[in-house]
């Protein structure tokens, strides 16, 4: 019997798709299987596509995962990982495929793998998980892989700048309310695209974020972010998108930022753990302390300030 | 020369800015005074109020502090605090303050002290501080706290969760992408509001949340979410919307519900805290490990699993 692990390097789609059931329940196996396939990770070009709720994300990567399929930009044709994530309950945990259904025709193409990820409702555990579902596409030997958030919270964009690459989406005549999250995001951009350029005011947004543009740090010396217009439905624009993924990945390698950010992601990410780590350790011990004060917190008889160093004192 | 602490009881605006200023800052100092306040808090009716972009959370924010520093639905004028979250750039960590020009009347009002929070870019952080200024300004001795979240990441719904009582915010005719949304947030409204409700298609928003309601398993029994309509801008609905609040505080304390919740959110502050000061003890000890580690990881010399082994070992 070939064990997951083997059955995942040869291309058993149905392993994979265990491996990923079983990291998203945080299994210890699971996280063992992961260390064991590390040294083949690395070599995936990743991709993090975020936007606001109507810029038409989920067609921009249905239209981006086609092309890479297809072979653009003088690359030959890539397999492609997307992972999509979706903002869910706190309580029932259950992913909402929304638009996703956007992305069907792409199910039958053996060289594609979807993957929609939920919240488990603990910080910090979506961020891991999707870190962990990239790492065994990238060792499944998935060419390209696209993770797919909506980038409005602070969770969203932790898991965009997991990439190596950040699209950030919008599109034209949203409201006042987007245009304020606009200068947040637009900091982790690595190429911006304005989307349903087919609609009124496509200049106007471009416009807009060119100018917005010039007053953030993009915090990276020698790339300068373009913005580009698609209409992801019709697949205009989209090669010319392509063609700044792969120039952009040509840069990170090139100046020696993509490995920076990789050593800057893996300290992030090692951190969570160490946290989580330490947590589990001394929970072992203090599950049963903990509830009762927090109790005592509730009714006022102790601060949190002073339950914490009373638990650990 | 009286302490911060006295300054805060005593009704000091500056005071109380600069506590919650050293909140933000995450200051030891601010620690042990919100430590030794914790007594005084428990006092204020807590609501949340959190909606996607567009929906004129803002507009109804203020329109519900004016009308709770009046006085309505039979109880006296409240003083107010408000807190308002803004999704900010996980680099600069600046707030961006958008359409809070909305709130320039309430400014001049000694009754009311509103502040804009900012995320500091750490998991858990801008929870973590929302939290602390809650407190800070129940401490203080303002009424009602309303705190107004974008709700659509993880991290927004875990802040809203804070609130004794939750309003969502929904508006007509918003896109698709947005209905996805809804049906995690809904689990946690106490309170729907379809707001701007003078625009077409109200009566077709306010029908889809009542059937998506249906769905939904609200958590909290003896409790039926009522949906409202409101124009925030004219006031319209706001009176029914405030006596909805006070109903609610009402069923949370007659039901025991209210206590419960606490007693919970104590527990999940507490984890948090316990979290980030077993991280700091060890990191105190740890740090340059961690950096070096984080290298072998990146160049694939060791996984993140193996690392957390042996740094914790």
């Amino acid at each position: 019997m070939p064990t997951l692990t083997e059955r995942i390097a040869a291309g058993d789609r149905r392993a994979l798709a265990t491996l990923i059931s079983r990291i998203e329940q945080d299994d210890p196996e699971a996280r063992e299987i992961l260390g064991r396939m590390h040294s083949r990770t690395g070599r995936a070009m990743v991709v993090g596509i975020t936007g606001a709720p109507g810029t038409g994300k989920s067609a921009l990567v249905a239209a981006l995962a086609r092309i890479l399929r297809k072979g653009t930009a003088g690359q030959p044709p890539r397999t492609v990982g997307i992972i999509a994530i979706d903002p869910t309950s706190p309580y029932s945990g259950g992913a909402i495929l929304g638009d996703r259904v956007r992305m069907r025709d792409l199910a039958g193409d053996d060289g594609v793998f979807i993957r929609s990820m939920a919240s488990r409702g603990h910080l910090g555990g979506l961020a891991r998980s999707t870190d962990s579902t990239v790492r065994a596409l990238d060792a499944a030997g998935f060419e390209a892989i696209l993770i797919e958030t909506v980038g409005v919270g602070q969770d969203e964009i932790d898991i965009a700048r997991q990439a190596g690459t950040v699209i950030v989406v919008e599109t034209p005549g949203l409201g006042d309310d987007i245009q304020a999250l606009k200068a947040g995001i637009l900091e982790i951009a690595d190429i911006l695209v304005v989307n349903k350029a087919d609609l009124p005011g496509a200049e106007t947004a471009t416009g807009s974020l060119r100018a917005m543009l010039g007053l953030v740090d993009t915090g990276q010396s020698g790339w300068q972010p373009p913005i580009l217009q698609t209409v992801a439905l019709t697949g205009q624009g989209m090669e010319e998108l392509a063609g700044a993924v792969y120039r952009h990945r040509d840069h990170l390698r090139r100046t020696g930022e993509g490995e920076r950010r990789e050593q800057e992601r893996a300290e992030t990410d090692l951190m969570g753990r160490l946290r989580d780590r330490l947590f589990e350790r001394w929970q072992a011990t203090g599950r049963r302390e903990l509830a009762e004060m927090a109790r005592k917190i509730a009714a006022r008889e102790c601060s949190p300030e002073e339950a914490v160093d009373r638990l650990l004192g």
